[in-house]
């Protein structure tokens, strides 16, 4: 017969909801009683039952966090962040790399894997909003999608943030302006989002934007940028004297293009990106760029999350959306060097 | 009575083969037939019973990656390149950041969740050898700990490669070198190795190293190696005329601070880091590193574990060892500007 949670207490000589504790990765149990625990459960060969613990409402304190790709800085420090939102309330988060491919994302909401985790927080890339929950695990979704979506949303206003970069350019002085990262298809939301926001600046200032420098990408990585960058300075006689890159790798690549181009950033070209990843701080020239709070976007997640398995928010009370501020961080590729 | 695999094989009208593929994420399945599985599964809220597929031999399909943290470049791009490496297998790969934390490490090591992982990738940072692998879940281990260590581990060479890069910048005539990175501590096992084939490289060219050229830093990020940096020129009268700094994002931070001092890369001093990362191919100036072959150190790691797994090894084979080679990349912040 298998080893149960009293079995464990008793050789350890502790209460079954230490064990509990131990078993759930509860963070405020002493050393030397987890190391008795873990002791008795390795003598013992106790393997916990996540659905006997489920049954007893415990749960399997395990969380799972699916982004598109961690080799971008952005979800790799997002999910960073959220690692550590999570720990206060002992929860382990389990972070799954989707490629943006709507069958994994599917997969993860469709709750396949319910016996293993509680609950989901999703940055979506591929899925459509009427796809998303119907499997019926509690789920928060990052992004700027789904507005109005099926489930809890927290969320950066991408329109207005792109905007706020834009009007900073203006600011400058510069009216011959690029666009690097407009949507290569109808799908890409997030793009579609931070180009409106760029139109709309451009449009408050009475600018007409030129065609040709709204330049699409197909991936939003340095070397997307710096391709692009390339792309764009072949196809104009005068090139444009500042450039809203999307997101900060693109940035840094449209960056490099310049260097190697011979252009000054931001003396012949002023750049500002989206994402404020911590590279921007170190760079030659430092990165202007947009940063969205990230360490409040991976508090909600985890707060709304919890709220929803916890009970403490009923599964009736409709999803909950909200919105996270941004800041502009103003570096030397639009200012220039500060002294 | 709850939906078992062959109600779902039922209604959807295919084989219990094909369910089971789909269930356990396989990738050779047409979209049609898992578009078919998955609205047969979630008519009749079929949940997989890990118990009983385990019990089949079949696995879960699911393995943990656990690396230090993914605010590190290295270790993002590399948890990336392992999720593709295991996707040909039909893996799904959950990522657990640890911190370096030992009680995490030890929490996944000592099998607690076996119930829903069939095997780990582990990047300790906070274990010793000796603590690793009681719990009997089959594991990889990656980086330069543990040789002759408990568990299969593939690895890089970090003295030889620390030696390589120590070379190149006496080969460029640069004598007065630093090194940035140095152990804090000395369970740092990975600096320490690269401490020591940085002084064995001085030695084979017969030069002192002046100690306080050496600098211990406390975390391997940018802001570590731009105020180690800094500390080094506030107590030198004369800075070093090169610096081999033992992660990328130390390389970056430290010329950073360089150019707020109004120090040259690579005029006045040559830069050179460890790790290979994306960023340094974009950087100003691009960063010359030492790059171990990731795409290789992924796919070691999953073929160890398949055959582990898969029984392609028998438990009695004593743990392997593979060391990744990996290249000298010499770009500009050593070179200086190619063109």
């Amino acid at each position: 017969m298998p080893a149960r949670l009293k079995d464990v207490a008793s050789r350890a000589g502790v209460s079954i909801k230490t064990v509990s504790n131990v078993v759930n990765g509860y963070v405020h149990v002493a050393p030397e009683t987890r190391a008795k625990v873990q002791a008795a459960i390795d003598a013992l060969g106790y393997v916990p039952n996540p659905t006997a613990r489920r049954l007893r409402g415990g749960g399997t304190g395990v969380i799972a966090l699916a982004v598109p790709e961690l080799r971008s800085p952005y979800f790799a420090e997002l999910a960073g962040l959220i690692v550590r939102a999570a720990e206060p309330r002992g929860w382990t988060v389990l972070i799954e790399q989707t490629d943006g491919r709507a069958e994994r994302e599917r997969d993860l909401v469709s709750g396949l894997r319910r016996h293993s985790i509680d609950g989901l927080i999703l940055s979506p890339a591929g899925l459509d909003a009427t796809e998303v929950l119907t499997g019926g695990l509690p789920t928060v979704l990052l992004g700027e999608r789904m507005w109005d979506g099926p489930a809890d949303h927290v969320a950066v206003d991408g329109a207005a943030a792109a905007a706020d970069a834009t009007r900073h350019l203006l600011r400058l002085g510069r009216w011959r302006i690029a666009a690097i990262g407009a949507p290569d298809r109808p799908t890409a939301v997030t793009r579609t989002q931070r180009l409106a926001g760029f139109r709309a600046a451009m449009a408050g200032s009475g600018l007409a934007v030129d065609p040709r420098l709204v330049v699409p990408v197909s991936g939003m990585h340095r070397a997307d940028g710096a391709a692009a960058m390339a792309r764009l300075l072949d196809q104009v006689e005068q090139p444009p004297d500042a450039i809203f890159c999307f997101t900060d790798p693109l940035a840094l690549g449209a960056i490099r293009t310049c260097a190697d181009r011979g252009l000054d950033v931001p003396g012949d070209v002023a750049v500002i990106g989206f994402d404020g990843i911590e590279e921007g701080r170190y760079s030659t020239p430092s990165l202007s760029t947009i940063a969205p709070n990230t360490g409040r976007i991976a508090q909600f997640a985890v707060d709304l999350l919890a709220e929803r398995l916890g009970g403490g928010v009923s599964a009736a009370v409709p999803p909950r959306a909200i919105c996270v501020e941004h800041r502009l961080l103003a570096r030397e590729s639009t200012l220039g060097r500060l002294r």
